[in-house]
């Protein structure tokens, strides 16, 4: 237990370096190599025959999450989108570094919420913070998250290995995040698109806890070409994944996973359907499956409580096409995130 | 090679996140986890009976490094500051993961002197790049490492292990880069304080391009009960490891090494002095070494070039005691650098 008294400042902000390394101790326990975050390192070694998965993906007010975001949603997205990353590359998380900026000193009550969140987040996981750093600098909020994961020498799971003729599917649904953050921005929406209170929720909490697919490693493992998570919207990755495995990548629009919620966003406003391939914050997992190994991967995906749809194909040659619902190529205003 | 005319916008700025990742790439060269930089993860493991040491330590342009300081001592000192943790535990450096934010495209010119600043401290430093992020969002641009060292199984040197009796050192020289820094905000000082060019050069490059102690790594295993590096002041990090130990920490101000150039400038100016235990970026080693093996360590360090003096003594009891010139404890205005 952490003794309140003594971190806070009158202003309920908290007093110092050490008070916020205090209050964020108690999310090392169980965690060797943290040192209680009371030495300048940590310490990690994978287990026997194990190498080390590693990710960094930070998030910033403003950019990744919004001002009045939940501290708990903040948290737990910003541990989130990097397990996203070992989630698609079949890997175990184990441990994480956690570097704070923050403007100014954090108010005590919003640190208390936002340590809880990385609590449920890591218990969630299966991961525990091993070290970090905090420090006080102008612009927004920032957490960067460095993760790691553990996987059996070799065996992770690649993004360019993606062969001609492999079937590509997509966990989850799309789009889902991107108009649940539209819903955040402008509750007038959930009128217009004719969502019930419960689906207006469902879109908004996609956007705000990310789940990644953990569940899936072993499906991956035993039958995926190459995965990677869809981050940055599906269009942008799946050309991604086509340079890095030298193929083209061609996916039917209509062939896309939507949730209830998000096909009636859809039907009710056709321009909100490009969320679905170039918004991004999905967090699914789009993998590379030879063909006779596809009824496997779906029927052990689904084993594992994930639901996973074929969505297109590899074949020889580069690019990718999006077939829209006439059967012509799709034009897309916009591929994806960019930061630039 | 990587071709610039693709990467380049109409006003010399990188065009988008994919152009600077192949910016970056050639770093990673001799880095097989790395994959090019064209997966979502990278991959590391220890030597054989080896563990790894982790640090993550960001800097942000106005908070540790000026807005004009060269690009190539900007991307030195990012890596420099975590080196620095680890040749304080005695490990060796052996990767990073970067990630970098920027509130604009950065301009091609400036990323490219960057990634070459980078190349000359991962060279020097004996690490190379294994992956990384890029962002754009509003505030000072941010570089974040996180670096990764190997120490074999047990034998990092730990920063909460002095002792009663215990000889406290410090290497190399103190409050040089403090100076340096009020010489770059000033440039009127250095008349002021009577340096020669040579001198007043060798302040501001101590600040700009902080040397990790890589060398005491063999003294401080074979040697000393405890280390950390100087980081936030002398005073400040003495406060840390008195803490960590248990234990109490005296020093004596007239033991610590000054510099000429240092020394010059604190005759000019006495208040100066206190710059020398009580601000930031030394980047030297504090390590507490047990009397009988005080004169094996220092020879060891000065062996491996690197001068080490003898500051202080670690005692029973708790807190931190300087004495100023005059025998009687120092009363500090400030005891160092914290963020909040």
């Amino acid at each position: 237990m952490v003794a309140m008294a003594d971190i806070r400042t009158d202003d309920g902000r908290v007093a110092g370096e050490a008070a916020v390394v205090r209050m964020l101790a108690p999310l090392t326990l169980g965690a060797a190599g943290a040192l209680d975050l009371a030495d300048d390192c940590a310490l990690i070694a994978p287990g026997p025959g194990c190498e080390l998965v590693l990710k960094t993906d930070p998030v910033a007010e403003g950019v990744h999450f919004l001002a009045g975001d939940a501290p708990e949603d903040v948290a737990w997205k910003a541990l989130a989108v990097n397990v996203s990353d070992l989630a698609a590359k079949a890997a175990r998380p184990v441990a994480y570094l956690l570097a704070l900026s923050f403007p100014e000193a954090p108010a005590e009550a919003w640190l208390r919420r936002f340590v809880a969140g990385l609590g449920e987040a890591q218990a969630s996981f299966g991961c525990h913070l091993l070290g970090g750093d905090t420090d006080r600098r102008p612009g927004p909020v920032t957490v960067c998250v460095t993760i790691m994961g553990e996987v059996e020498r070799g065996r992770m799971v690649r993004r360019g290995t993606a062969q001609p003729g492999d079937v590509l599917f997509v966990s989850g649904t799309l789009g889902d995040a991107a108009l649940g953050l539209r819903l955040a921005k402008d509750g007038a929406l959930a009128e217009a698109w004719g969502l019930a209170p419960a689906e207006a929720q469902h879109l908004r909490r996609r956007y705000a806890r990310p789940q990644p697919r953990l569940a899936l490693a072993g499906a991956l493992r035993a039958h995926a070409s190459a995965a990677m998570d869809i981050s940055d919207g599906l269009a942008k990755d799946l050309g991604r994944m086509a340079t890095a495995s030298r193929c083209a990548m061609r996916i039917r629009l209509a062939a896309l996973p939507l949730s209830a919620a998000a096909a009636k966003a859809v039907a009710a406003d056709p321009a909100a359907r490009e969320l679905t391939v170039a918004a991004g914050d999905d967090y699914e997992v789009l993998a590379a499956v030879p063909p006779h190994r596809a009824a496997a991967y779906a029927a052990d995906a689904l084993a594992a409580g994930v639901a996973v749809a074929p969505v297109g194909e590899a074949a020889a040659g580069s690019g990718i096409l999006i077939e829209g619902p006439d059967g012509a190529p799709l034009p897309l205003a916009r591929t994806g995130w960019d930061h630039f």
